[in-house]
């Protein structure tokens, strides 16, 4: 039963992806005789928590039901006035919540006030679930740094390019659908210099939606190569975009580049190339809570190097490619011992029509 | 019901793994009023069919009763008397059959003479598993040539060995004795002489077994570049070892491996390299109904590019390696735009612990 209705409330929280931001996603359910009464979800952020939104469909007229919702309800004032009050002066009876609050500070502290209020509180149903739906949030509200997901699309021998450079199109409409998806849910996208210069890619979100997110684009330039008629630097002023360098750049190409709108931070070095992780204390600053990491082999395995990726998505399209020379989508140094290598947990394998998507975890983190 | 039984069938087929080349692999099940009342199966080379094995159990007294059979039964005297005699004589009311004979010549005989006996024949109940089980001898019977299988196992990156050559372990254990397991069902081991040079491997078939089968070992090798100590020529008096070469090799060198008990097989040329098409034809001379290539990458792409490859198994270890100079499966030349590749149908995914496993098909073949 709880299984059930938790289920449901995930589903409504999903509805909010992309647009509360740097908020959870949270979606409620309100039960009573085994049947649900009212719904709610938290649709963007400053607006109402899921609780409440569910509350109110009832008039706060919640005697004797039971709550599901998939976050501990919050015991704080902050853009609201906090759910619990909401949910004790409704008078519900029970509250399920999937998981407690990732702020190890504040965690348990909702619970705790319903539980002094007599309410009975059961935790723990889909946690799992739950914390998946919530990885960004909770990898950015524990760090203050994104949450980096690794994309990569590849063929079954590991090319994400012919030696030639040819990638168009390996993966198939599906899996290229949807990357533009997750772009859609994500706050930035972040790509090394040799992308630009070798691709010229937009880096927007292509979705046929009325309204679509774009994601802040980063581009690392350790030594400011970027071409000034790139279309990242020419559409700049449309959407967001940060080059992340070193004080190595010319200065008036600086210059340039911030006249056409694009942010420049300038980091410390760490082995010659930017500094990756100073990178992400200044990205988490500016309320980038996530990070689509779009390769190419150089950056990804800088990337991998310094700890800050998350979470990996690989698509692997059924056919073979060749060639000594390809490209893969982990290049860099790379490891001298296969023992040494960047561990994947929790794989999760699916179809994307004919290719394969696979995801996992890096650090067992979620 | 006949999904149930021709199940069964196929399960019985499976035990003579190995054992049956080039015969195929067939099970047969007799029942009487929704109770199987005999099983049989092909056990060895030369020994009873699976209609014979079930029958003589109960005195070819099978009045009324339906056998199930994954593959058609035989029309022709062989090494054993036509089984659609002993069908006939057993009084068997009904014959469920799940293929046709794969020989296009033969294919509908032993059908037909069962039809003109006054027994019915359902055909095609699960062919698509029966063809899959014997996709060996459906491939060596209608071509004479080798069925040949190319085993990849890579990180999840797309890299066989680190830029060191460091490939232990990148699959877990479960993987590796899965590959012992197809070596000890194949007839042939095919390698490329880099390889050789470079790991010194063994390519035996090693498991906890009694009684274990070691494939052929055939070796790609244009000049003779095998060193003399190798383990493969020091076994070759244990394990039938072929040397695939053309006639640029020292005389020499030659008669010395002749020696040591390699076989010596010399082919002509196709672009500088022993031609594989000749080759396979050769093996298939050999009996060698099945082979299983594992690289390195220049072979295998070679392989591709010939044509010769039936199925692909990739395993595929949750970890990343990175390295621009790292190994991939398939190397060599490369295809130079991706609507070249060489595709894969009908893919298959499953976990072996925590590796991949992946299955594909090349041309669509079966």
């Amino acid at each position: 039963m709880d299984i059930k209705y938790m289920k449901r409330a995930l589903e409504l929280a999903e509805e909010g992806m992309g647009k509360t931001r740097p908020n959870p996603l949270v979606g409620a359910v309100i039960v009573r005789d085994d049947k649900i009464i009212s719904e709610g979800f938290h649709k963007v952020y400053g607006g109402d928590h899921a609780e409440l939104d569910a509350l109110k469909k009832i008039n706060f007229q919640g005697e004797g039901t039971t709550l599901y919702v998939n976050l501990e309800p919050c015991s704080h004032y902050g853009k609201t006035p906090p759910c619990v009050e909401a949910i004790i002066r409704a008078g519900i009876k029970t509250v399920v919540v999937a998981m407690t609050d990732p702020n190890p500070l504040v965690a348990g502290r909702g619970i705790k006030i319903l539980q002094d209020h007599g309410i009975e509180v059961i935790h723990g149903v889909l946690e799992e679930e739950a914390r998946r739906l919530n990885e960004i949030f909770i990898k950015y509200i524990t760090t203050s740094k994104p949450f980096l997901i690794l994309k990569t699309a590849m063929s079954m021998d590991g090319k994400i390019a012919t030696a030639e450079g040819n990638s168009k199109w390996i993966t198939g409409e599906e899996s290229r659908y949807y990357v533009h998806q997750i772009r859609n849910r994500v706050a930035g996208i972040m790509v090394g210099i040799t992308t630009v210069i070798k691709d010229n890619p937009r880096l927007n979100t292509r979705l046929p939606l009325e309204e679509v997110s774009h994601p802040t684009r980063v581009i690392v330039d350790s030594s400011l190569r970027i071409p000034l008629d790139s279309i990242v630097v020419e559409t700049a002023s449309q959407q967001p975009t940060i080059i992340a360098t070193t004080n190595r750049g010319p200065k008036e190409k600086l210059l340039k580049l911030k006249d056409k709108h694009v942010e420049i931070i300038i980091l410390p070095e760490k082995n010659n190339r930017v500094d990756l992780n100073q990178l992400m204390i200044e990205l988490g600053k500016r309320r980038i809570d996530s990070i689509l990491l779009e390769g190419g082999g150089t950056l990804n395995y800088s990337a991998l190097e310094e700890g800050i990726v998350d979470k990996m998505i690989t698509f692997i399209a059924p056919k073979i490619l060749g060639g000594t020379a390809a490209l893969t989508p982990v290049e860099g140094e790379g490891k001298i011992n296969v023992d040494d290598a960047f561990m994947l947990n929790d794989l999760r394998v699916g179809y994307l029509g004919k290719d394969l998507l696979i995801e996992g975890y890096f650090k067992g983190d979620k």
